[in-house]
């Protein structure tokens, strides 16, 4: 066991060596833009199909739903901006929507951070899955394994600790960005020379015509484009300082590429009249149309991939830490805030991992089924973020505090705007688990909390007596199932902590008890022994039954202690061959009867069979 | 919990209630014969797809290795004519050829028998779903689920103790022999008025020519038609007294049945030139082809499904009786010889019931597939009655041995051949699995009586010093993960039993020591704390390290006792908020070093957090 864990996850590290490593911009974009830079990946192709199914006539709307996008881009990048000068130890929607809304509000941000979080690792490897099974079609029928395995590997690395590996993972982003920014190129050049293309009518017959919902409908799924822009404004603490003045820059250069990879992809498709084929996606059409088929083609759905596969990583950074934050708070199980042996927070690693292979699986690792569960989350974040922003400006009253404020305002409105949309529009697609799941996840937070105030509460100090004393010496109850070394050895450790002890002998059998009874005699060391019959051949029960009787006779507020001869066999698989009466006993006391806060004592003295 | 098993399985019975049921010889044929009886079922089903490949010339054997077969139901049905007369005590193979063979061909039988009841379950239920199948022709493809349902009704009857019912059981087999002999007699009548057809060669293409393989294949295949004739000598006690007499006219009076009904219906099926199609069974044709398509016809697969039923119910008995005579021969876990709170074996009914729907979902609920399997154990279990009847006779030498022990050795020879016919023509089709699952089983055997042999070898208190005398108080280790109520409560409780107490605080997180060595020093009633650094953040392993240092430093050959203060929490979901620390110390502790048989004691002091 433990040889295997060391070979996939190394050996333990020691507190000391965590440290928090400090990025340079080049890094830091490598480390947080993968999320926002890929979701070109699925937005392009939410918006073809949510097109596609008006025709030539709906597809030449994909162009202004773009710029539509990137308009609410613009507004977001600029709010974002702002939140980043405002909190420079680092402002989630989490944080930033707590301080200034109010802990409920907190609450909701951060369920919806958690579920973002989760579906932006489940998208984006069914995402790159799908791209590379564009490339290759023999895959296709194989997504959903091959995106588990996929997952399964991010969730191994990570457990293992990437921290090392920072500089290794820029390489990839900067191999999608050089690769897609050189196809747009291209594609630039030849729209030049060639001139604009339409979309085939006769190709396309329309199922339904272009209609406001449908527009709408289709601007809500290509808002995920907007995902993971946010995440800058939660790092802060990792650039270089002047970090806010960094990671502000950093945050700008971010939302210009997104920008241009998204409106020049979306644009091109729309210039050359790109459409995709049954088991293609949209983006891997148009690198067709710009690139052939041969390596350049390979090499651009590899970069996708790559940078798609990295954006679920960064859910593996976001989800434990958040959920760590949580846990500190007292709104989830306290597990998830401690660190694992490699460093890192090994439950919430294993959480998200989980969760996010259980989505991939009901999904049927199908991207487009799981967009509209994605956009409502992320969307809720945003507002709340942004709400919380403006709540913060009109508290500060700072140098400059309306604009700021106005700015953050238009963010929020925005958002909020396409949270309603998107809320609406894919309700029955999907939308409504999370609009379900969003009130559950925060009942279950004051639900945890509330758990552990009362723990708190039962476990004060305050009001105890400044003197106590110890309990009087406890009775001792041992029960025996025949004469034997095992039962010798425990009575032997039981009088040397009381001179209280009685044996009890639960007769199954009838008549057994004569011959326990008389090698007692010989070996009992004086030790009284009762015999409880049991008509109904369970031991457990008259046992239990015994000692609340005997309780109830002795009547000093003690409760007798329960001393438990255990037999421990060589190999596993002995177990089998031993009733587990002990193990029984233990979990039939449980929820037994106990006074105030105090069970019945249980002393385990092990016997080794070798 | 128990309100579901009391309406499912009643309430508990006393152990007074168990008492022996005499049956006369009416009861006891209808207890003892439904397996032999309703074998016909899968009998008949085999020698037809058996001679069915070689066409109209191979079915024209049929009769011929029926005949065979009766030749055989003659020989079996004498030699256990004597086994009865032998063993008045119950004369099952297991205790034949223990007592007359030796422990080891005992154990062979055993295993034999164990798989045969299993496969009896399995082979009745799959029989008797394609009894109703054939006669309802859309629930073909349901039979797996069929036969597990009916597996399912027929455990839970068994838990609850069908003892009761004994009379009403007997309906449905008179019911049987009534229907069937009836059927035949209809037959016997239509012959005689509309005289022999013969098969209608042009439906039936012969796929290979008929071989001696073939007709030994058959043969082993249509031998399964004897399964259950030993039933009555393992139950010789049940029978009024005169028992060994009407045990053997019974026994006599059901092989004239059994002799009766197959040859009748293969005789039949022959004399008229009965065909099956492909989703009904050979039986069922010949009741279509003798009583038309009218109620008589769905009342004689109604029947024959419920005397399979009854016949499966027969393994519920068998098996964990026999399963409860291993176990206390020590050769099975204990478990199995434990009476359930209903006074039936619960255990071997459930061990039963496992198995038999493994079989079935194993082998899509198919009899066909089954049959291979389940005629090896029985013959196998056959020889080694007989072989043991013949050494039997040789010992005892009483009044006519010798042509007893002739009759016995005739048996035995053609049960051994009948085995190898079996073994060899079946080998590659599913006889393997038995023939490698037998040696296993023995071994398994073996493997358990060896454990039980040196768990008893460490428990004898031979040896032992006449006047032993108590340990030395212990030396009590507490490890606190803070200082609270519930430790305070589990420090008051330890001071009650020994002055020698050590807390031991594990730091996972560096300077979070001191605050606890402060209240310590205000709480800990003077007990001295000892401060363990965990640099890996492991509880559980500074802890055992310590306990392990300090052992080894007091030299005394006394391991300390560990004192783990535990929390209750209210609700079972509470668990999840809790670390298991105290479970994973436990664990650990499970396979850790310990001295000549003695372990380290563990106290468990329960907190109630209501």
């Amino acid at each position: 066991m433990r040889s295997l864990r060391e070979l996939f996850l190394g050996s333990p590290l020691p507190t000391g060596r965590l440290a928090m490593e400090r990025l340079d911009k080049v890094r830091a974009l490598a480390a947080f833009s993968p999320d926002a830079l890929s979701s070109i990946a699925y937005a392009n192709q939410e918006i073809y199909l949510g097109l596609v199914v008006a025709g030539a006539a709906g597809l030449r709307y994909s162009f202004p739903i773009a710029l539509a996008i990137g308009g609410l881009l613009v507004v977001l990048a600029l709010s974002y901006f702002q939140t980043i000068h405002a909190y420079p130890g680092g402002g989630g929607s989490y944080t930033v929507a707590r301080e200034n809304l109010g802990v409920g509000f907190g609450l909701v941000a951060a369920a919806a951070l958690l579920i973002d979080y989760v579906l932006t690792a489940a998208v984006s490897l069914t995402a790159g899955v799908a791209a590379i099974a564009s490339a290759f079609p023999l895959l296709w029928p194989y997504r959903t394994g091959l995106a588990l395995l996929l997952l399964l590997l991010i969730t191994l690395a990570n457990l293992r600790g990437v921290r090392e590996t920072g500089t290794l993972m820029a390489v990839p982003v900067y191999f999608f960005l050089a690769s897609y920014l050189a196809m747009l190129a291209v594609g630039a050049g030849r729209a030049l020379l060639e001139g604009p293309a339409s979309f085939a009518s006769a190709a396309l017959p329309p199922a339904r015509p272009v209609s406001a919902f449908l527009l709408l409908h289709t601007f809500a799924a290509g808002c995920t484009a907007l995902t993971g822009i946010e995440a800058i404004s939660n790092g802060v603490p990792a650039f270089r300082p002047p970090q806010s003045k960094n990671a502000g820059l950093t945050l700008l250069l971010m939302a210009f590429l997104m920008g241009t990879l998204f409106l020049g992809s979306v644009g091109l498709t729309q210039y050359f009249g790109v459409v995709a084929g049954p088991e293609e996606t949209i983006l891997s059409a148009l690198a067709h149309r710009l690139l052939g088929s041969g390596w350049p083609y390979f090499l651009i759905q590899a970069a996708l991939l790559l940078v798609l596969a990295i954006a679920a990583n960064t859910s593996y950074a976001d989800f434990p830490r958040l959920a760590s934050i949580l846990a500190r708070d007292g709104y989830l199980p306290r597990q998830l805030s401690q660190l694992g042996d490699r460093l890192v927070f090994s439950n919430g690693i294993l959480l998200l991992g989980g969760l996010a292979g259980l989505l991939i699986i009901l999904f049927g690792g199908d991207t487009h089924a799981l967009i509209p569960l994605f956009a409502v989350g992320v969307f809720l974040a945003f507002t709340l973020s942004q709400a919380g922003m403006v709540v913060h400006w009109l508290r500060q009253r700072g140098p400059g505090w309306l604009p700021k404020a106005l700015l953050n305002g238009l963010g929020a409105l925005t958002t909020a705007g396409t949270f309603f949309i998107v809320g609406v529009s894919k309700f029955l697609e999907g939308a409504w688990i999370v609009v379900l799941l969003l009130p559950l996840l925060v009942l279950g937070f004051l639900g945890v909390r509330r758990h552990y105030q009362q723990v708190g509460r039962a476990l004060t100090l305050r009001g105890l007596p400044p003197s106590l004393r110890p309990l009087p010496g406890p009775r001792i109850v041992l029960p025996v199932a025949g004469v034997h070394r095992g039962v010798i050895e425990a009575l032997r450790f039981a009088r040397g902590l009381s001179s209280n002890i009685t044996a009890v002998y639960v007769e199954v059998e009838p008549g057994s008890a004569e011959k326990v009874r008389q090698e007692w005699e010989e070996w009992g060391m004086g030790v009284p022994l009762v015999v409880v019959p049991s008509p109904y051949r369970s031991v457990v029960g008259p046992l239990l039954d015994y000692l609340e009787r005997t309780d109830r006779e002795h009547n000093d507020g003690q409760m007798a202690t329960l001393l438990l001869p255990e037999f421990i066999p060589g190999r596993w698989w002995h177990f089998l061959l031993h009733n587990q009466t002990a193990m029984l006993i233990r979990l039939a006391l449980l929820y037994r009867r106990h006074r105030r806060g105090r069970g019945r004592a249980i002393i385990d003295v092990p016997f080794y069979l070798e």
